[in-house]
């Protein structure tokens, strides 16, 4: 643990499929110590929860007792920990920290389980997510402003006024991945370490013609029919590929209503994503805004604070 | 091998990645016999193939050594045994046979590789096919259609007076197929030995909104949300998929200009994916023509005799 002179005010945990991610918190919003094991949800027996979290910051708990948790994350979900409702989009921070489930920890203290989001307007199911709510907090909802938070399954969301309005799930990265590793492309590809930004480039050229030029299943093709033309070598074809599928993703955005280009679009994540989407929004006429790393953490805080304002759970 | 009062005119080859099919064929086009092996080309090593071929029709080679032999499939691209050029479409059957490349065989005789199809107008590279073209030729190119040809790449091409006039490749079953086996889908499926054609219809309605409920990216997580909100069972998800993505081919398809709802569409192919096309050409409003089960033989036949008749390899 490292020396601080600001006092710990919580505990925020970022518990997902694959991680587990734990930051102790001070009143200012610095981040005093952090943990990180490879527990995720996937790997932890059901009724097992408790007793990896104590492992895993057990000095935490040895020092402060009493500090309250905040889990976000898959451990909220139907395979985690506890199942926590979903709010209803249009929705504030008040109402996502209201929703906030409080469980008694066997050693002493209180863990409340962050609620995800749900958007009833979505046809033919309502859209769903856990984890991007809290970033869309860490980002800020008073500006009006479409927000997309790059991922396996990435989310635009619309912002402002102090809500989050809509959103709509793109499973963008679950498709890049599928099909790099077990299509045709797999048998082509040569993925490089390093991004090719030319071949990326080629691929959001080939995604942004009109609705004549075809949607993503008739686009995927040309992965191939570039290479038999001599166009694209095996070491562009992933970075080409990627280009392609994000392209598509601005498209169907923009088709949708989610922009206007010449707008700002704010860019959500700590990853490597971040900067393919902000090179696709450039391409798409958009003014790129990127959010703070650290919005998943923030937005935690900023929940965790109106949840104890409102006296719940302590 | 079986008796006929016919004599065999030709012997027809459709020589895929993964199977082998041999066909001896009648001067009226009846087959008077079939072999069919696992020998695809992906299992046979370079410079093996005439051997495999020797062995596999060694009694037919046996009984009429000069026998001509006609190889479709891909046994005619860039890892089959030779690969022929793509002739530029809009083609007609003339010069689909013109492009045949002759090779002798060691045993005698002659075997004649069939060409491909390339499409130069398909943007971003020119489209192509390979043993499609002939399928189309076995459907008949006379007529003024639009027909598709399902599978793992499906085709849609425009026909008529005589010549395949343009077409465009989607990989709707290689996208299905791939997230079916490896995505959050896969966890969630329990594929059953029957088509729900229930399921199926909820997919393809999904599928045939304005284009501001989104594209495909945006709609496959309906397959997650349907079943978070009770109303995809995981015996279903399977073929809800299925209806989705084929769904999206044809809107893909009509945004594209290939069909106007209230026209015929010609449906080629002879396994069940047939049915799954038919059922959503008639949900887009679409007339559908089946076309015959073995419209790559007939294609291959009259491409032969197209050959035959310029006096080409003979």
């Amino acid at each position: 643990m490292k020396a601080s002179s600001h006092p710990a005010r919580c505990i925020v945990l970022d518990w997902g499929t694959t991680n587990f991610r734990a930051l102790l918190v001070a009143a200012n919003g610095a981040i005093l110590d952090r943990v990180e094991t490879q527990d995720g949800i996937q790997s932890v027996p059901k009724g097992k929860f408790e007793a990896v979290l104590t492992r895993n910051i057990a000095d935490w708990r040895s020092a402060y007792p009493a500090l309250p948790i905040y889990a976000a994350g898959m451990i909220t979900s139907r395979n985690g920990w506890i199942e926590t409702p979903y709010v209803e989009a249009p929705a504030n921070a008040e109402a996502l920290a209201a929703a906030i489930k409080w469980v008694k920890l066997a050693g002493g203290g209180l863990i409340g389980f962050l609620p995800g989001l749900a958007d009833e307007s979505v046809k033919p199911f309502p859209d769903v997510m856990r984890g991007e709510e809290t970033q869309l907090v860490g980002f800020g909802l008073e500006r009006e402003m479409t927000a997309v938070l790059p991922g396996t399954h990435s989310k635009w969301a619309r912002v402002g006024g102090g809500r989050i309005q809509r959103f709509r799930t793109f499973v963008t990265g679950e498709v890049f991945s599928v099909l790099s590793r077990h299509s045709f492309i797999a048998q082509l590809a040569k993925p490089q370490p390093e991004p090719n930004w030319n071949a990326f480039s080629m691929g959001l050229e080939a995604s942004q013609g009109h609705t004549q030029l075809g949607g993503l299943l008739s686009n995927l093709f040309s992965v191939r029919t570039g290479w038999l033309a001599g166009k694209l070598t095996p070491d562009e074809t992933s970075d080409y590929l990627s280009g392609l599928v994000v392209g598509m993703e601005f498209r169907e955005a923009r088709e949708m209503g989610w922009f206007k280009p010449g707008e700002g679009v704010g860019i959500i994540g700590g990853d490597p994503l971040v900067e393919v989407y902000r090179r696709a929004a450039s391409a798409f006429g958009l003014e790129p805004r990127l959010g703070p790393s650290d919005a998943a953490v923030r937005g935690a805080i900023a929940i965790a604070e109106i949840a104890e304002r409102m006296g719940h759970g302590i």
